[in-house]
């Protein structure tokens, strides 16, 4: 490898592992990547899944980042370290974790180091859902500013606030120690720069205008006055955490000594702030002006961009948020999304899978039920696939894990109607498939309806990969093509793109995406006259959801 | 055997097979009986399933019925023959077929032997779907009488009219020859009496009643007025049909010659005035004023005798039929029903099936497949058994084929609604067995609505002797005892009790009724607590049907 390359580190932290690609910063080619998994977490420590409680330990995510950059190096030969120029990191989030005066989480601390509530908050927590209630609550009637109206208008119990203060709650020790709060997204850089001050550090633009209620039209984050009325627990908390925020194309610092030895990288490595796994997911798959990106996995996230509207900014009702440079800087960054998406057809995969498992009918082996539960999906979808549209048949609701856009609404649940003694799995599988694409559609009305054009559609994610039925009947049902981006790791790319960026290699992230983007492997074409027919049906599933929600729903 | 007992033989025609039961008239002891099945229906011959096209050839029941007498009789001892005193026989209905002058079907006739329009068109035939929605349109708009009203105000492409116009339309040899109809329970008796004349033949007051438009208010069938506009085909039909009809306890005559060398019978054997099965049925379980008898299946048929009413007869909206004398004579017999209880198990039963049929998982042996079929419900009832009722959980609709009482809609369909990542299938299952007893529910309401008090529920068929949960959450849900009848064949001694009251042994049906009656094994006890519990979900499950019925049903 020439020693003049300038290569860009992406670490892409999900909900179970860490990934790093090293890309070219040139021509975006991937040259080594690896993942490695949390130890303490894969073994289940700080959970309690039957109560929602997912905690992770900051030490998880520090041996496992040094573990997969060893991994990463090897892979691609250690002769590659010398030219990398930049790190960028995107985690899960809302992700929230206690920090003292010098920024170190609590759980770092002796006194912590088993104690669930000084560890990070993961996303899917739901252990606030009574703190999210209150904060909803407070935010409608108290007389001040709605801080929740950039948020959707609703704010959830997996978000900054309310785990924060159901942690102050719960724990009197943890409340006497955290000194700030800090993002899983934001520490992480600061850690790796060594800029962990909590006063000082860079805080990422998307976390805090997604998920922390921070808006330049009320100078940051939710006024004391507020806080203190939710509890008097978080009186002065605001003035320990921050009034800036970074877009994800600014540089934190450069590699600490500490941690460009921890990694086998020098001390000029440039460190990005950092970002949340979709919006960097969006950058990946080279979002632009009025596009949408979905991110479609087990829910969806759908990001599109938009120029910053002239004068008084116009609020999308009812979408997860709208965030100035969140995605990219400079631009409106708009996140939507689907609760259950890939969630929908699991569900369906378990029940079927239910007599397997349940019967005693002895003699089935391991191997025939992981196959069968393998094949379940595909089969189910190519018996789908010769099913002509029926326009009398099944409508289901895709709400099986409640509703995320539009109009968030957790308590809302999924439904099958028009069902027959004919309704078989391979039918019933169709109607789950064009309820969720449903969802998207109704996602898409609802940009369009605010004001939001959407130009194309993006798609990136493990169903874009593996699922060419449920893409057809989604672009069929949204009578839109949807393009497929070649890259298997969208996400560590993205940040990769930002690295380069933040980095000083590209003058805009924009130029960052145009070099290192990996282009579309496909494109799903719309079939307009089944565009027709499932218009028809759309108009049956909005009647349902509106049921539903207003009759069903105690 | 002492040569003083008074026998008698109940002969019950079901779907695929008769059955005989011989029983002493004194007490209701069963002493011998035996199955045959049709021999040309079990080779599937004259059907075309994909068009619901349902025939039975008359050398069927002819055949078998010979078939059957004789096994009875070995198995009982053939002495019995000569203390038999009376025959009385049910059928499925409406099951017509057309008959040449001499009451010949015409499928024993060389010319005809063949064709499927000259024998009896099954209840379960629905190739007279068109011909039934014109009998409606007209009923409603002609200016005259409604003919339809004491059948429920819907007629069904299951009855008399709609299959004898269907077939005149569509065969033009069989409407050449067709002389007269007779429905399968009234050609039986005609047969095995010698009492063949389509003229003077008797004809069941049941069928007449429940199937054919009679009423004595109108003096018979609609008039020939009325179905020369329905269908100028129909002119001068009724003149070759009947004016009187006839209850159970009426004798038809004697064995004649030929029938008693055929079952091996005498020709002092009194013959009865036969009936449906179902009607037969509520005889056999000991139904008296009041007493509502469910007969639970695939379907259901839920029926109640009344006083008649004095002065005008008050019309109980959207029940099946109200006919004076169709189950005992001197009462008002009622008929109600839904169009799918044990079918809608059987669904989800073969909804879980699929993967085990349908998956490229090989080495799934034929033993293991009949073994998880026959474990399904027992396991899934097992399950769901230990689960608390659920008020936020799973709402199902039955109506996955149709609803036909009260209000019947055959358009309407099934549905589960309150689906979240967590409704497994024994919740699903649960939610399902409780819609079904919610379905019945809805009908025992209606009865009340309309003023036809019930005092108590008795249970005969499949599921009151298989499945102990469902009966259960049905008495729950219903919030009343139901009674299990003993006998394993209530229809056929249902039958038996016509006969011994046709043959003189009694002087009434309620009498043969107390000295032959089998009484109940077992009584399923409501909960009250759990009552309270469902009465809420009921309220659900009505707002949903409510919707499903006025908004999805096109």
């Amino acid at each position: 490898m020439s020693n003049t390359k300038n290569l860009v580190a992406g670490v892409d932290f999900g909900t179970d592992s860490v990934r790093v690609v090293i890309v070219d910063a040139a021509d975006g080619e991937e040259l080594a990547t690896a993942v490695e998994y949390y130890p303490r977490w894969q073994k289940g420590e700080y959970c309690d899944a039957a109560n929602n409680q997912f905690r992770q330990h900051p030490l998880d995510y520090m041996e496992s980042m040094q573990a997969v950059f060893r991994k990463t190096l090897e892979a691609g030969g250690r002769e590659m370290a010398g030219n990398i120029r930049g790190i960028s990191v995107d985690t899960t989030g809302s992700t929230p974790g206690a920090v003292d005066e010098q920024g170190r989480p609590l759980a770092l601390l002796k006194e912590f180091e088993d104690n669930p509530n000084a560890m990070f908050v993961l996303w899917k927590d739901h252990t606030a859902v009574a703190e999210a209630e209150e904060i909803n609550k407070l935010a409608k009637t108290w007389g001040g500013e709605d801080y929740t109206r950039y948020e959707g208008g609703i704010y959830s119990s997996e978000w900054f606030w309310s785990k924060i203060l159901h942690v102050l709650r719960e724990d009197a020790k943890v409340r006497e120690a955290a000194f700030s709060w800090v993002e899983h997204c934001d520490w992480i850089p600061a850690l790796l720069s060594g800029e962990t001050n909590p006063l000082s550090l860079k805080r990422s633009r998307t976390a805090a205008g997604h998920k922390a209620m921070w808006h330049a039209s009320w100078h940051g984050l939710p006024s004391d006055e507020f806080l203190t009325r939710l509890d008097p627990l978080l009186a002065g908390l605001r003035e320990r955490l921050y009034t800036e925020t970074y877009t994800g194309d600014v540089p934190v610092g450069t590699l600490s000594e500490e941690w460009a030895d921890r990694l086998g990288l020098t001390t000029d490595v440039v460190v990005g702030v950092g970002a949340f796994d979709a919006h960097f997911g969006a950058v990946g798959a080279q979002i632009e002006e009025n596009m949408l990106v979905k991110v479609m996995g087990t829910s969806t996230c759908d990001m599109i961009v938009t120029k910053k509207p002239q004068g008084s900014e116009h609020l999308v009702r009812g979408i997860c948020g709208q965030v100035d440079g969140s995605i990219l800087p400079g631009m409106l960054g708009m996140e939507a999304g689907q609760s259950a998406f890939g969630d929908v057809y699991a569900w369906f995969k378990d029940l079927l899978m239910w007599p397997l498992e349940n019967l005693p009918i002895g003699r089935i082996a391991e191997d025939i039920l992981s196959q069968a539960a393998y094949e379940m999906i595909p089969v189910l979808s190519e018996k789908a696939s010769k099913l002509p549209i029926d326009e009398s048949g099944i409508i289901a609701l895709d709400w099986m894990n409640g509703r995320r856009t539009p109009d968030a609404n957790q308590r809302l649940k999924g439904a099958l109607t028009g069902l027959s003694l004919g309704s078989d799995a391979p039918r019933i599988f169709r109607a789950l498939v064009e309820a969720t694409a449903f969802g998207s559609k109704r996602i898409i009305e609802r940009f369009e309806e605010e004001g939001a054009a959407i130009k194309g559609i993006i798609a990136i994610g493990g169903i874009p990969k593996k699922s060419p039925y449920i893409m057809q009947v989604t672009a069929d049902v949204l009578n839109r093509p949807i393009k497929v981006v070649t890259s298997e790791q969208a996400v560590a790319l993205g940040a990769a793109m930002a690295a380069a960026t933040a980095a000083g290699l590209y003058e805009s992230m924009h130029d960052a995406q145009q070099a290192i983007g990996s282009g579309f492997e496909r494109t799903y074409t719309p079939d307009p006259e089944k565009a027709k027919q499932y218009e028809r049906l759309y108009e049956k599933y909005i009647k349902l959801g509106r049921f539903v929600e207003d009759e069903l729903t105690g």
